[in-house]
């Protein structure tokens, strides 16, 4: 049986294009003990998948030029032969950009959508809402009447950051691109200020009349001058937890900036890069404490969800400038 | 009586010069009751008093225009109206730049020759031995078998932190300014290598080829592109412990250089900037600690002692151009 695959055609020098991706009609293997076929339903787009196009080492290896592009799916199990996977289950796992695959079983995980709807794994319940959740509480550490920034604020990430640090009782500003996002962040999730980077001309006078009393954690998702003000702006003991740095993964020579060491050195700042993985052993506890906090109501979130598989390419350029409120999401 | 004293003449901007300083002579006041007057012996000069020259904020207050330079003292007392002082007593303290001075008790601690010599207490057994022991130990974490890289090795902290990293069976790469220091390190020292940045092209391959399995810890006491050469190869889970950023000290622009924060992000890295203080609470662990390994031979140490009161700011600004090796010291 033919199936649509995607893959990645030549390796973008900065932003990608068009001509970075190629569709194919490619033939499904036949399904091995162990293995299941899987129809994809909801496609996660993230800017750390734009890593991977690159051939250079780093916590995710580089996509192969000429197969498929990988990212996290949701998919309807169509046919099993793998023990605890039935016709119709619904899974998780890094799947292949292709309508449908064959998997080994042990790579993929069934998902409970008695607690949520089934893309909410791809969000507040997996990567992002774990990425938020232990980078600010186990590298940001907040404590009651602190202010926290996030950048990127109204993405996948950000909206979780904000809404987890008003939960710790902190004093939260958000940074974002766009008149709705600002609206949506200040009336959907209660963020006490948010700054529209865009139409702001001078971004450190605008972070030091938001936290007056300097920004104890600062949760960066984007990098450059947005967090260059930031950072400008920490106070003694601050925590900036590096997320992501969207804002520079395309550039095609080595950004620069001005030297932060001084900085951190005159505060006694911490800086502290991280992945989700570094937090595998305590995985069960965020989910565990993330599923409850959405039961309750104490978290929502937000998607963009686009419909088509060919629109994939374009899903995950739109990442790059802005285009998603919250979670980024492909539906087939 | 009359004594001599050498006050900040001028905020410098960049590099201080002779005209930074004025050298004055003043009549010391009556010694009051709980007070000790107190004649001069020897004075530590230490990078971070640059930063205090400037009307910026920072961890230590700047110093007064037309008022004295103040930095680590061992004085021994001429008369005392205080309890537990007696006159001969040996002390240290922070105290002005001046040939004698009278200063309350409570700011000063008497200092034990049976275990070091005096000038030991503003070295290895004093801020630059804590700062090494707390850096290195309580930020840096290092691990048998794990490589250390050290800058500015052979100044006061650097050779502290070599000799710790060694006891804690790391791999001790320094890097310093001239053969002498070079031969010093690896002969006295026992560094593993040395790396003399003044006389290598490309520090990126030099550190490169000496660290072959990345850098797990960098202790930086220099910043700029040393810093950017080393932080180009650290390891996955890298500490980078922000010790000084002597490079930088008399910069009169914002220093740029490359973004650092996508590296981080790759290697899940840790950058931690931090004063000696932020350890107040393990200062006496932290002194038994070095005190011991002293008496049992474990820790040496290396001096730069010159002579004369009217040396002061020539020894300050000796560290700028790397003249000292070890500790510098300006004996009266």
């Amino acid at each position: 049986m033919n199936v649509k695959q995607i893959v990645l055609a030549e390796r973008p020098k900065g932003l990608p294009t068009k001509e970075t991706f190629r569709t194919e009609t490619v033939a499904l293997p036949t399904l091995q003990d162990g293995e299941v076929k899987v129809k994809a339903k909801y496609f996660s787009v993230d800017p750390y998948m734009r890593g991977r196009m690159n051939d250079v080492k780093s916590y995710a290896p580089p996509f192969q030029v000429n197969a498929p592009v990988y990212g996290t799916t949701i998919a309807e199990i169509a046919e099993s032969k793998a023990t605890g996977f039935e016709k119709g289950d619904l899974i998780k796992g890094v799947l292949p950009w292709a309508t449908e695959s064959v998997v080994n079983s042990k790579s993929i995980i069934k998902i409970d959508t008695s607690i949520a709807p089934p893309t909410y794994y791809l969000g507040i319940l997996g990567m992002p809402g774990l990425t938020a959740f232990f980078g600010l509480l186990y590298i940001g550490k907040p404590s009651a009447g602190e202010t926290v920034v996030v950048s990127g604020a109204a993405g996948a990430v950000g909206i979780v950051v904000g809404q987890i640090a008003r939960l710790k009782n902190c004093r939260i500003v958000g940074i974002a691109g766009s008149d709705e996002k600002i609206k949506m962040l200040k009336e959907d999730f209660l963020f006490d200020d948010v700054i529209n980077y865009k139409t702001t001309s001078d971004m450190n006078r605008a972070i030091k009349d938001s936290c007056p009393n300097g920004v104890d954690i600062y949760y960066d998702n984007v990098g450059g001058e947005i967090s260059d003000a930031v950072i400008s702006n920490i106070s003694f003991h601050a925590r900036i937890v590096l997320c992501g740095q969207i804002s520079l993964y395309n550039a095609t020579e080595t950004p620069v900036g001005p030297r932060l060491q001084p900085i951190l050195l005159s505060r006694s700042a911490l800086m502290q890069g991280f992945i989700v993985g570094d937090f595998k052993e305590n995985f069960s506890e965020g989910m565990q404490q993330l599923s409850q906090w959405v039961k309750e109501d104490k978290l929502t979130y937000k998607e963009t969800i686009i419909e088509g598989f060919d629109k994939l390419p374009d899903a995950l350029l739109g990442l790059f400038s802005g285009k998603n409120t919250g979670k980024m999401i492909v539906k087939v």
